[in-house]
């Protein structure tokens, strides 16, 4: 048992929804703010909370366009943030190999 | 992707500190308090609420004895606790194979 992993994991991301949200956005190269909501079955509000924290860690990018004349909002992954969510996995797989070993 | 199994995630089990004290106290049958502080680098108070928590949840049993004419304070993880960090480290697992197919 390494304690240290568990210090390692990323708070940021460690919290459930956002664990969602980043799992999402790396599934493609981007979704817009709509389809995210409606995937994830968040209230506007929670992921527009979760999504800004992402921001402000420069994880998730946001841009905002138009299409057919209505303001369209697209996230995507930084490449900062695939990191992160890639190293976060690997933490957390490493963290499942011990608690394996240990039943 | 399945958004459902990040809202399954046991809130008492995904904070960092006591997934590592769930951890830890899965690989024995029972830790005295002070190995467990030990072995998690962490302080005393930080490990008592923890423990607390976990305690309300039904997850660990604490029991007061002597030894040495010493007071000892042991730490279990009791039959619900390992079934629930069981049912963690599934779905935590299940989520990882998400993420990994998904990169």
């Amino acid at each position: 048992m390494n304690p240290d992993f568990f210090q390692q994991l990323d708070k940021v991301i460690h919290e459930k929804s956002r664990m969602a949200i980043m799992s999402t956005l790396a599934s493609s190269a981007e979704f817009s703010f709509t389809e995210l909501r409606d995937t994830l079955a968040m209230t506007d509000g929670n992921l527009t909370t979760h999504i800004r924290t992402l921001q402000k860690s420069g994880y998730v990018s946001v841009s905002k366009s138009f299409s057919d004349n209505r303001p369209l909002t697209t996230c995507a992954l930084t490449r900062d943030g695939r990191t992160a969510f890639g190293e976060y996995v690997d933490l957390l797989e490493e963290i499942i190999g011990q608690a394996r070993g240990s039943k």
